[in-house]
């Protein structure tokens, strides 16, 4: 088993090697290597995802990314930015489903915007279609307007679409992931569209409805993106798993983490057809306080226990990792992001330390 | 001055009545008629938007929209449910700029999800642009994959797309709208794209900041939605003017509107470039409540209070009404919707009473 480890821009690097402490502590059989992504890559070799990162990620069983971007990189032209590694890295690889669980922990409930009763026991999990929709949809690009309110004028434009296969097998996943949360039978599914305004969602809607019929014991609703966007506000704890399109579930899985108060905490899996895996913090480079030794490391932490649960095959070792985070929490001890009077305030290599002392 | 009165379904014709009641109370020399809207109009004609009240809106200075939708029209094909009245009031009479404030009222701050610190005082305009985006784009529907990730399979695809023009104007009224509530000058703009990953939003930043140089008082920052849905959740307070596009518009509106608590208590104002102007309230035409004399009418008399500082040039009107309600929320009356004990109950027809007699 090969591991590809990507660690980025900003705090990157640092979350990473906490990481990588966790993953090496186990004792279990595999091979990691890493390689520069994001802009760090661009200053080495000209490119955010250079070829040979790419021939790293493709051959390895899962990739274990930190994060990209900074403000230095703002003024390259977009194919340059750090970003498009993180868009490359999806396209090649085929990481058509995204889950991004939002997870209220018990010792961190008062760090959300929301009341505690509205957010205690939060435990929804996202999943995201991550190859497809606007991102990109051809054709995009700038052009003059023969139509619309100004006829003549400079536009630019980009096309949203979707195939039957590519909604089934999103679909699929979320049906199988809200059945194995209720343990094998039920749960709850909610499909996200605007079947009231777009051909493509309302022909998402129509595929997802048509797959529910494999799943009968899943109960499915559907609900109009903006609807999602105020009932998450409203009542997140009403949500068991929800199912969406790239770009809307681009907006409502980063809803959802701050609903929490904690996205220092939550980690993110992105997965192919073959189980091949993609696994990062929820949250980004952070370029204000890289280099510090401040960043908690806990997302990156758990997403190497999705890694070793989803592509590596060693749930035993993951659900270790999670108890031990679950430890260190218990012990009081916070980085920055989640301290408040009373609590340990820690550093990044503490937190990661007390991590691989309580596994 | 003429005003259409557009009442719609569900508890559309109830709160659009106690409106009413407000506006003729007022004493001000204007003509108001009604005709059916939406699922309403469906019924007595076989379109949403039937012909006649078309005519009528285009010949108004303002519309009093109700609300329009009811589960019961669910089944119709697309071009006949209620929602499409709503698309094409919005088509037809130009109304590119949308206004939704989100405020939450000193005496309901309880009422919101979120933490009252987070939340007391909270004063944010969201300007979205309402006619452009992939709510219009051409060409949309339904065809067969020649390439992407499944060539020969059936797919749905719609366009995003903003011309120059589209985007200078609505960038200048939110730029006029930051200045006027900063009391002439300064204020700040948070525009929102995608710019990361879209064309079209690419195009949208480097418009906006193109037109900013005209405002150089105004302070200008940009933010992905993503983000922007985050900072919303996480301190919705930073936030002055919020313009956007379409269908970001849409998901973020909505996510403010939900973070007071109260959205029973927002109107909203949806204008051309002749000022002449769609009011209505942010919520829906709920079904579920209708015919039970218990809505909120608020949201639609301060809709009106809009319409006649917007539309009709009655500033001092529009502020009798605006305090007007203030003072039955200092009086403790309340719908349903935003009581707790301790409050006046009071239903629909009560708490239009309540406000003529503060008049
Ligand atoms: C960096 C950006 C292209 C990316 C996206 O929009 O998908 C990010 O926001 C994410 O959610 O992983
Ligand atoms: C009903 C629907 C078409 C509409 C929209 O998406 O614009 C609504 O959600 C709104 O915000 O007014």
């Amino acid at each position: 088993m090969k591991i590809a480890v990507l660690p980025g821009d900003g705090i990157g690097p640092e979350i990473v090697a906490e990481a990588v402490k966790v993953l090496k502590a186990l004792d279990l059989r595999f091979e990691m290597e890493s390689a520069p992504v994001g802009g760090a890559a661009y200053d080495v070799a000209g490119h955010p995802l250079p070829e040979s990162t790419l021939k790293l990620a493709l051959g390895a069983d899962a990739v274990l990314f930190g994060a990209v971007g900074d403000w230095k990189y703002d003024t390259l032209d977009r194919p340059l930015r750090p970003e498009q590694a993180i868009l490359g890295l999806r396209k090649h690889l085929g990481l058509f489903a995204n889950f991004r669980p939002a997870i209220c922990y018990p010792q961190l409930t008062h760090a959300s915007s929301l009341k505690p009763e509205l957010v205690a026991g939060l435990d929804i999990l996202i999943v995201r279609e991550l190859t497809g929709d606007i991102y990109f949809g051809q054709p995009r690009g700038r052009r003059t307007a023969v139509d619309g309110h100004f006829p003549g004028a400079e536009e630019a434009f980009d096309t949203m679409r979707y195939s039957k296969p590519e909604i089934e097998r999103i679909a699929h996943v979320a049906f199988q992931a809200a059945r194995q949360r209720a343990g094998g039978r039920g749960g709850k599914l909610t499909s996200v569209d605007k079947a009231n305004v777009l051909e493509t969602f309302q022909f998402w809607k129509d595929i997802v409805t048509e797959v529910h019929a494999q799943y009968p014991d899943v109960k499915l609703d559907h609900l109009y993106v903006d609807n999602a966007a105020m009932q998450l506000v409203k009542a997140p704890k009403a949500f068991d798993v929800i199912v969406t399109g790239n770009m809307f579930g681009d907006i409502l899985s980063d809803e959802a983490a701050m609903l929490t108060g904690s996205i220092g905490m939550l980690p993110s899996a992105s997965l192919n057809a073959k189980n091949q895996g993609l696994y990062e913090p929820s949250h980004g480079s952070a370029p204000d306080i890289a280099g510090k030794g401040v960043a908690n490391p806990l997302a990156t932490i758990l997403s190497a226990a999705m890694m070793l649960r989803y592509s590596l095959n060693q749930a035993e070792a993951a659900a270790r990792i999670e108890r031990a985070v679950d430890t260190v929490l218990s012990q009081g001890l916070r980085t920055g992001d989640i301290w408040r009077e009373g609590d340990t305030r820690v550093g990044t290599v503490a937190m990661g330390d007390a991590v691989l002392a309580a596994l």
